[in-house]
C-alpha cells in the first residue's frame, strides 16, 4: 500500500518525537498546535487529493521502481508529460489550501538528487545512486513527506563556508567514522520541516576544494538524535490563537518554516548521498533550484487563482461588480496569473531527459519563470488590495460582530450590496488580508520573492543559459558584420 | 499659549470620555491601551517636535488670526511658501515616527472648509465661514488635534446615498431643530479619531437635490453624546500585547483607524458648517482630497525613507553591502521614493490664492502626486523585502531569542556579519516587516492606495483637470489640421 | 514535389500579374522593386530554410492529406507537438530575417478555416469543408505562400458594418450568381500581400443577422481580376533605395502591409468558405486571431534575439561589456524576450484537437501571449536603445563615411574600443535603429502591438476565458462562505 | 536693443560661414537646406514667441548685469522663480514645436560656467569669471543662440581621456600660446550646433592630474576657422526632401544633432574659461548636466502634451473616442507627463543660490527628473500607438492619396468618422509616427534616454545625493539599534 490516507498521515506525524520550540516554549505536540496545525492541513490535502478519482490522474503517478501508484511527490520525472503534471498538481492544491502545502521541496529534492548522484557515481566511481534508490523505495512505499533541506543560514554573505567565523553557519562534516559521518550546523527557511517525516539534506551552493567538508548531502529522519527546531514567526501568526475563525483570514490551512538544527547528528554511511564531492554540489544546487523554481510556476497560480476570486467577490459585495476599471484590473491579474503559469507549462514541456532517466525542466524557462514570480505576485496582490478598498485593514474584529451590541452597529454599517450578508463580505476581506499581509503573505509575496532563490539567483542563471554568443552572431549576419 | 506640550497633549487627551470599542470589549482608557498608545505616540510627536527649535520652521507658523505661533497643523496656508512647508513636516514626521501620526485630516480638513464655506457664502448669503473661523480660532489656541471626517461606509457602491436601503449608510441630517440639527450615520476609516480632541464632518461626494440631507458639515467634541467608536484591526496588531519590543517592529509609534458612530446626535447651529447645500459638497470633497492627496507626497515619502535605510541596514548586516545589484536597488527606492517627493513639492509651489486668502494646491499635480503614491511605495516594499531576504518572515520570536537555551541558538545561527549583534539584525527586520506586511502596512501601503481616494478617484480628477482638448489644439496646429 | 526552392519561389512570383501602387505609382516588377525586395527576402526564407537539412524537423511536415513532406506553413497541425515546433520555427525565421516574414498569416488561417468550416457543415450542412480541402491541397502540392486576408478598414469603430456610410468599408457579397459570387471591399494592413500567390479572406468580427453579406470568406489568386494593392509606407522606407547598404540597417530582409482593394470580384462557389453564416464570423476570427496571438511568441522572440545580440555588441565595441548596469539590462531583455516564448510554447504544448481533427493551441494561453507581446518589446526596444547610446541617432550617413575627405573624420571619431573598425559599430547601431524606429520596428512594435488584434481585443477573450466564476467558488471555499 | 526678432535671427545665421558636411556633401547654405531648415525653425521659434506679449514673461528675463529685458536663454537665473519659469518655458516651446529646440544647451552652459567659474578663481586666484561675465555680456546684447558643447567621442569607454589610442578623442589643448590656446578634438551629438552663432565648449568628465590638457573650456565663433560639422541622419530625415506636407508629419519643426570638430583651433586667451584646472572639471560636469536633466522636465513634457492630444484626436477619427479603455490610456498618459512635469517644477521650487548669485537646481530631484524622463516618454509612446493602431504604418503615402485614380481609393478605404477628411486622419497618424518613430523621435525618445547623461548617469548621481547614510541612522532610531 503506497498510498497513505489523510488520517494516516496525520497519525504518522504524531508518532514522531520532533523537538520544537515555538516562540520560546517546547511543543508537545506540534500536529495539534494551533498556530502549526493549518500548515499540517496544508500538506494533508496532498494525501486527500491522492484518495480522489477526480484527481488521480495529477495527483499520483506510476512509480518507476516498483509499478505501483505513488504519490507524484514521490515520483521521479518519467517524460516532460509527468513534469506538466506536477505543475497542473501544484496550481491544483494552491488552489484547494492558499497556501503553501510545503511538500514539493521533497519531491525536487529527489528528482534533483537522483540524475545527480547517477552522474556523480558515473564520474567518480561512488555508489551514492544505489543508496538514493533504496531510500526512495522506502519514500514511495511508505508515502513519505520529506523535507528537501537546502539554504544554510550562511552568516556574513561576502564568505565562503571556509572562511565564516562560526564554521556551523554552514551545515558540514565534523567527523568521519567507520559507521557514517558525523554533522552539525543548521538549514534556515525550511519550508514544511515539522510536518516532514525524513529530511533530505543538500549544499547550498557551488563550492572549492577548501570548502569539500561543506558538500555533504544525506538523508534522516526528522526526528533523529541531535536535531531539533525553532519555529519562524509569520505575520498574524497568533490570529490563529484567537476564537472564531474570521479573522484569521483562512481558518484551515497554512504553511509555516522553521530553522533546522544538526547538533552533532549521526549519519550512518548508507544515508550518506554526497561527502565531500564539491564539484558536484552546484550542479545539485542548479538542479533543485531548477525543479523548484518550476515548482513556483503552478502552486503561486494556485493562491492567485484564489486571491482573484477573493478580489472579484469583494467587488461584487461593494456593488461595484460593473465598474469597469475593475473588471479591467480582474483582467489584469488573471493575466498576469496565467503568464506565471504559461513559464511553469513552458520549463515543463520542454523538459529533457538527464542521464539516470529522470526528466529535467528546461533551466532557462524555469529560472525565467522563477523571475516573473518575484514581481507578478506583488502585482496581483497591489491589484487585489485596490479592489478590495481600505475596509480590509479598518475592519473590526470578529468578536466585534458577535458582541451582543456592537455585533448590530457592524452588521449595519458594513454591509455592502444589500442581499449579501456583511459576515461574507468580513470573510472575503480577511481572506485578502491573509494573503496580501497576513499568515498567507509569507508565502504568496516574500517566498515567491526569496524561495528557490532570490531574484539575483535567477539573473545570474539567465545570463549563463541566455546564450548571448549565438545572439551576437545572429545580429551580425544580418548587419554584415564577418562572424568571429 | 498657543502650543501644547506632548505631555499636556497626552493628559488633554485622558480628559476626553470617548467611548470606543476595541476587539470586542469597551476600552477604559484609551490613551494607555497598549494597542492604541503607539499610535498616540505618534500624533504626541506632532506636538513634540514643534517645542524643539531645530524644526520650529517646518512645525509652527503664524496665525493670520491672532498673528500668534501655532503648530502648522492648525494653520491655514498663507501661501504656497507655506505648503511647501507642510509637505517637508510631513516627510519629517515620517522619519521620525514610520507610521501615520493621523493628525493631517484635520489640517486639511480645515484648509479645505475655509474656502468652501467663504465662497458657499458668498454664492448663497450664508454666515458659515464666520462660524467656521471662530473653531478655527479655539483650535489654534488650544492647539487641538482635531479629525476630518469624510467617507461614509456608502454600502452599495452602485447607489447614491438616498437611494441605500439603510439611510445610515451616509451621516445625515434626521431632525432640524431651532437650536442645531440631529445627525445620524457613521464615518468609516477615520484615521487617528481615537486620539482626536475634536472631529470635522464632511460630505463624502458630489450630491443631487435628492441628496441634500446628506450635505452636512460640522463641528462635534469627540466625546460628544451619541457618538462612539470601533476601532479597526490591524495586521499584527497583538504583537503590542506582547512582552519585548523586538517582533512588534515599530515598539513606540503606530498609526490607526476606526469606525466613527453617529447615533443621533445633536449639534448646534453654532457647529453646523453645511446643511443642505448639496451643490457644495461636490467642490468640498474636491478640495479636501486634494490636499491631503497634496500629504502623501510628504508623509509616505518619510516612511519610505525609514524603510530605505533599514532595508540598507538589512544589506550591511548581511555582508552584501557591496553587491552592485543591491546597490541599484536602493538606487532604485530613493528614486521613486523622491518622485514622490517631487510630485508633492510642486503641486504645492504651483499652489494658488482662494477667495478666502487660503492657499489652494495644483489640483491636476496632487491629483498626480496621490495616484504616483498608489503605486511607488508598493514597488518599495518589494525591493525592501528582495534586499531584507526570506529570514524576515522564518526568524523565531524575541521569544526564543531571550529562551536561556535556545537563545544561544538564535544569536549563533541568525548572526549576518560577524561584528554586527544578532539582535541588531532581528531588530531591522522586523521594521522591515512591519512596514511591509505588519500594523504599519496598513499606513504605508492600503492608505498609500486608498487614503484620500481610491486610485480610481484620482484618475477621474486627472481626465477632468488635464485638458485634453487645448492638447488636441496644439497637435492640431503641428499637423496642419485647421483649429475648430 | 511538394517543396519549392527558394529561386522557383521567386521564380514564381515574377509570373504573376499583381496590380500594385506605391508611392503614387503603378509598379511595374514588384519582386524586383528595392523598397519590396526584402520583404520577399524574407519570405524567400521560409523556402530557403525547408530544404536545409539542419532544419528539416521544423521546417517542415508530414501532410495528413498526402503523406508527402510539406512547408509547415502549408500545413494543419496534427499534435500539441506540431503546435511546438511551429513556434520554434519562427523563432528560427525571426532570427534569420530580423523581420517579418509574412507567411505565418496564411499558415494560420488554414489551421483556422479548416476546423470553423468543418464545424459549420457539421451543423448547418453546408459543404465548405470539402472545398477548403481541395484548395489546400493545391496549396501544399505547389508550395503557395498565401495571405490570410481579415482586417477589414472599418471606418468609424462605433458602428458595425452595415451601419457604415460607406458598405464597402467592410467586404461583402455585392451580387449572388449561379457560377459564384461578387465581392467588393477592402482589407487592410495585408502583411506580405504583394508576395503571396493566393489569398484566403476571413471576415473580421462576429456578426449579426443584419451583417450577413458581410460574413463572408473565400479563397483567390492574388492577381485576380479586380484585385489592386497599395503599399504601405514605413518609417525610413526610402533608405533602401539609396546606395550603400549600412543606413539600411538590414539590407537583405524586410517586411510589408498593403491596402488589398476588391472592385467586384468574381469568385466560383468552388472557391467560397463561408457566405452568409454570420454565427461563424465569430469563431472563425477567435481561432484565427488565437493561432496569430501564438505566432507571436516565436517570430518577435526571433527578431527580439537578434536585438539583444546587436546590443551586446554595441556594448562591446563601446568598450563597456563589463559594465554592471549593461549586464543587467541584457539579463532584463533576455528575460522578458524568454517569458514571450514560454508563452508561446505553452499555449502550444497545452493544445488540443478539434473536431477535424486539427490541433487548436490554449486560447487563454494565446492571448495571454499576444497580451505580453504588446508589452516587452517595447522594454527590450527601450534597453536596447539605452545600450546603444545617442549615437544611434546622430551618426552620419554612410555616404559621410564613404567620402574620401570627411570619411577619415568619421573612422577616427566614431571608432570606440580600437580593435573594432568604426564601420562595424555603425553597422550594428544601425540595425539597433532599423528595429527600434525603422523599417523593422513596424514589425517588432506597431505588429507587436496591433498584429493579430490590438490589446483590447486580448483583455476581452482573457475576460472570457478567465473563468473568473470559478475562482470566485474557490475563494468562498477557503474563506468558509457556502457555494452558490 | 537686446532681443532680435525671428526674421533677424535667421539673417543673423546666413551670415555664418558654417563648414557643414551633410550626408557626403558640403551644404552650401544650411540656414535653407530642406532637412535643416525645421530645425532652424524651432530655434527662431525662441525668438518669435519672446516678441509676443502673451509669453513675455515666460520667455524674458530682466538682466542682472544690464537691467534689461533679455530672452531667457541668455538669462542667468536668479531665483528660483526665474528656474521655474525657464521649465515653464520649456514646456511652451515643446508645445509649439513638437520638436526639440535647441537652445537649451547653452542656457544651461552659461549658468553652470557662471558659477563654477566663479568659485574657480575664488579658490584658485584665476580670472575666468571676468572673461565669461564679458562674453555674457555680449551674449544677451545680441541675443546670441549659443550651442553648449560637452559630449566628447569618448572612444573606449573602459578607458581615461590620457589613455586612449588617439588622444583626440577628447577635446584637449594642443599648444599653449602666449596669445591664447590651440585645441583638437571633437564634440558628439551636438544639439543645434548648426543652428548657433558662438559654442561654448565644456570638459565631459570629472577628470585626474594625467588628464589635465583635457580640463578646457572655452568659446569660440560657430564659424571659426578650423571648426566644421558633419550632420547626423535622422529616422526619416529625407521624407523632408519629399514633396508634400503630411508624410513628414511634422512640416516645420525639427531638431538636429551633428558631430563638431576641432582641427587646431586657436582661441585667444579671453575666451578661454578652463584650462587644466582638473579638479574643477567634476564640477562643470555635475552643473550643466543637473540643469539640463531639469530642462526635459519642461521641455519633453510640451512635446507630450502634442502627442497626448494627437492620440486623442486619433482615437475621435477612429469613432472610438468613448471607449473606456482609450480614455483610460490618455489618462494615464497625462498621469505620466505631468509627473515629468512635477519633478522639472519641484527640482526649480527647490533650488538654491551659489556663490556668484546664479541659481542652482535642486540636484537630486533634478536627476531624478532625468530618470524618470528616460522611462516614461517611451511608455507614453507605447500608449500612443495602442490607440493610433496599426494604419499609422501601413498607410500609404501622401503621393498616393494625391494621385489623380487611387486617391480617391485612399480617400474611401482610410476614412474613419464619415465627419473628418481623410486627410485629417492622415496627418494626426503621421504626426504620431513622427514623434515616436521618426525624425522627432529622435527628440522624444533617444534624447530623453541619453540627452543630459543616459541612465545609469543619474543613477550614481541619486546614489551620491541620497543620503543612504542619514536614512539608516533614522532605520536605527526607529527600531531601537544606538545609533553609530
Amino acid at each position: 500500500m503506497a498510498l497513505k490516507t489523510a488520517q494516516q498521515y496525520e497519525d504518522s506525524l504524531r508518532k514522531l518525537k520532533l523537538k520544537v520550540y515555538l516562540q520560546g516554549e517546547l511543543v508537545d505536540n506540534p500536529v495539534d498546535h494551533p498556530i502549526i496545525k493549518p500548515s499540517m492541513n496544508s500538506v494533508k490535502m496532498t494525501y486527500e487529493l491522492a484518495q480522489d478519482p477526480q484527481y488521480e490522474d495529477l495527483m499520483t503517478a506510476t512509480s518507476h521502481l516498483s509499478g505501483e501508484k505513488v504519490n507524484r511527490f514521490c515520483h521521479l520525472h518519467q517524460s516532460s508529460e509527468d513534469l506538466v503534471k506536477k505543475v497542473k498538481m501544484q496550481r491544483l492544491l494552491g488552489q484547494k489550501t492558499a497556501a503553501c502545502f510545503q511538500r514539493c521541496v521533497g519531491m525536487d529534492a529527489i528528482n534533483a538528487v537522483d540524475s545527480v548522484t547517477f552522474e556523480m557515481d558515473n564520474k567518480l566511481g561512488t555508489t551514492y545512486h544505489k543508496r538514493f534508490i533504496k531510500f526512495l523505495t522506502m519514500m514511495q512505499e511508505e508515502d513519505l513527506t520529506v523535507d528537501g533541506a537546502m539554504t544554510d543560514p550562511k552568516g556574513d554573505r561576502g564568505l565562503p563556508p571556509s572562511k565564516q567565523e562560526d564554521a556551523d553557519l554552514f551545515v558540514h562534516v565534523v567527523e568521519r567514522r567507520q559507521d557514517g559521518i558525523v554533522v552539525s550546523g543548521a538549514k534556515a527557511h525550511q519550508t514544511g520541516a515539522i510536518n516532514s517525516h525524513w529530511i533530505l539534506v543538500m549544499p547550498t551552493i557551488a563550492m572549492g576544494r577548501e570548502d569539500a567538508d561543506y558538500a555533504v548531502s544525506f538523508v534522516a529522519p526528522a526526528d533523529a538524535e541531535g536535531i531539533f527546531y525553532i519555529y519562524g514567526r509569520q505575520s498574524c501568526d497568533t490570529r490563529k490563537l484567537e476564537e472564531g475563525d474570521i479573522d484569521v483570514g483562512n481558518k484551515q490551512f497554512g504553511g509555516h518554516e522553521a530553522l533546522m538544527v544538526f547538533d552533532n547528528v549521526f549519519i550512518p554511511w548508507e544515508n550518506v548521498l554526497m561527502c565531500g564531492e564539491y564539484e558536484f554540489s552546484g550542479l545539485l544546487v542548479e538542479r533543485f533550484a531548477g525543479y523548484h523554481r518550476q515548482s513556483y510556476g503552478g502552486c503561486k497560480v494556485g493562491v492567485g487563482d484564489v486571491l482573484i476570486g477573493a478580489a472579484a467577490l469583494a467587488a461584487d459585495y461593494n456593488g461595484a461588480a460593473k465598474a469597469s476599471h475593475l473588471k479591467d484590473k480582474l483582467i489584469e491579474m488573471v493575466h498576469l496569473n496565467e503568464t506565471l503559469y504559461a513559464c511553469g507549462i513552458a520549463c515543463s514541456a520542454e523538459g529533457h531527459k538527464t542521464a539516470s532517466g529522470t526528466y529535467l525542466i528546461d533551466l532557462l524557462l524555469a529560472n525565467v519563470c522563477k523571475q516573473n514570480v518575484t514581481r507578478f505576485p506583488y502585482e496581483i496582490a497591489r491589484l487585489a488590495e485596490d479592489i478590495a478598498g481600505g475596509l480590509m485593514v479598518t475592519m473590526p474584529s470578529e468578536k466585534d460582530l458577535r458582541h451582543p451590541e456592537i455585533g448590530k452597529v457592524v452588521e449595519k454599517y458594513f454591509r455592502g450590496v444589500a442581499s449579501v450578508p456583511t459576515e461574507y463580505r468580513m470573510r472575503i476581506l480577511r481572506l485578502i488580508e491573509n494573503i496580501t499581509l497576513g499568515t498567507a503573505a509569507v508565502g504568496y509575496r516574500t517566498e515567491s520573492m526569496h524561495g528557490a532563490g532570490s531574484p539575483q539567483a535567477q539573473r545570474i542563471m539567465i545570463a549563463r543559459q541566455g546564450n548571448i554568443e549565438q545572439k551576437k552572431e545572429l545580429a551580425k549576419a544580418i548587419a554584415g558584420i564577418p562572424a568571429q
